[in-house]
């Protein structure tokens, strides 16, 4: 088993202080981007998207709101205010179209991705795509977050046993291939049962149902992986503090997540918490292997 | 599009009179497949497992009671009755080692097939070979309720349109896919997202999280296909009145269900509930085709 892999939630070593331009979903991770630039200077703007990002991170942050559809409105903000580098971070929910009103500029990139079998991981592909032909780089969470990109080995004291190792591997194999069919990313088991598999309802809601499921005897794990297919530069799956609180709800004795590819938000705190629950959180390979 | 096919609820033109004993899971199956043998007038002995079979569809029959872990008792049951055919229907949740209290021949069991990764699946086709190594024979509910196995083409009035028909052929790679993980046979997709994909929770749980997931404009589908390596004797998907019910709850347009593959059970009352409340029920080919 590797050693706790010594996470120091350090800046990257030399920030980069080309303007930058946040594409802001749900969750915690927009405010901790923020955070970041603020600490190490770098100049910033926020596109805020209606009805996902969390107004509370805004506060004296440059920034426009505007609706997902309106792709158009976007780059003219982003143009305007001179933004350079991209990342887009937190969970968008992809409304139906009659919610999404999109733009002329929306309704070209939906075009040309097709729309019948369309999955979140084909968007944001197809985004990314089109972000780059306006000339702007986009660049993934971890460079912003370097120090939060999870690595191999436990973080904190308790440590996976064979039964929970096995769990893992097994989980991991299943949300790489719910992953692939563009289902979701993560996936909880126990005694080598899938007690849940997420798709759009989030992984705390996932969690929030499996307390009823779980069988007696050691409880399950949570395991988080990259979607095989999925540009790294978007939607990394992601584990903060909240995780590791429901999952320790749920009856679970650990979280796994893919070395590399995943994002910790506040890995101090998931640490602590962690202790302090008696729970594991361990960072793997690709095969699901510690 | 097919035609409906025109289910007529028949009994198996020749009703085998060999003595049957039906190991009962839960859910509405074990009351049909009761009522099929009294009416074909087929000896019948009925094996109900504690805390699975409901017991109000006991009543007049020749039956006893054990725990999921006394296998070694069940045998000495069906060989005291006489049982030459064994049909195995409804479901069971796998609880976990410690509540199973398993008996020296579940263990043995147990120890064939291994632990650690278990799924439902290869615990079955465990058990169907212990079955038939005590010389009986193992067979499908489909011999029993022939007139309820799904057929090509739509139930009742309504039809999929071209945007249900795509949500269907989509759910029904992702839930052979998800079979095929021994994760779940069922799936929701609406407009090409996969809004939720069934583990142990069971079809009803998943159908009643949709309503909160759903997007707006056309309704998703569910969609239950055979597991691509089961053993068709045991656990096909089922669709009953209440499948349909629910799912109209779900705000979901249609149901489909592989055909060959899936027991309806009452057919007629299905027809009567979809066309009551505008749903269709569509049995498809192996790819979600009509």
């Amino acid at each position: 088993m590797p050693p706790d892999p010594g996470y120091s939630d350090p800046l990257p070593a030399a920030a980069d202080l080309r303007k930058l331009g946040l594409i802001a979903g749900g969750g915690e991770l927009p405010a901790r981007v923020i955070a970041a630039c603020r600490e190490a200077g770098r100049p910033l703007f926020v596109l805020a998207l209606e009805g996902f990002t969390n107004p509370d991170c805004l506060a004296e942050v440059d920034h426009a709101w505007i609706r997902l559809g309106a792709a158009g409105e976007g780059f003219r903000h982003l143009h305007a205010h001179n933004v350079q580098d991209i990342v887009m971070v937190g969970p968008v929910r992809r409304p139906s179209l009659a919610d999404l009103r999109p733009d002329w500029r929306a309704t070209r990139l939906f075009a040309k991705v097709g729309l019948k079998a369309l999955g979140d991981d084909g968007l944001l592909r197809a985004v990314i795509a089109e972000v780059e032909q306006e000339g702007f780089r986009v660049i993934g969470v971890d460079q912003i977050l370097g120090g939060h990109v999870a690595r191999r080995g436990t973080l904190g004291s308790v440590q996976p046993d064979d039964q929970a190792l096995a769990d893992l591997a097994h989980g991991a194999a299943v949300a790489r291939a719910l992953g692939q069919l563009d289902v979701g990313q993560g996936v909880v088991v126990q005694q080598g049962i899938v007690l849940a598999a997420e798709a759009v309802e989030g992984t705390d809601a996932m969690l929030s149902r499996c307390a009823g499921l779980r069988r007696e005897g050691p409880g399950g794990v949570l395991v988080k992986m990259c979607k095989p297919q999925q540009d790294r530069r978007a939607d990394l799956p992601t584990v903060g503090p909240v995780t590791v609180m429901r999952a320790a709800e749920a009856g679970l004795r650990g979280i796994g997540v893919q070395a590399g590819a995943a994002v910790l938000v506040d890995v101090a705190e998931i640490r602590r918490q962690a202790d302090a629950l008696g729970l594991f959180v361990i960072g793997l390979t690709e095969e699901g292997t510690p």
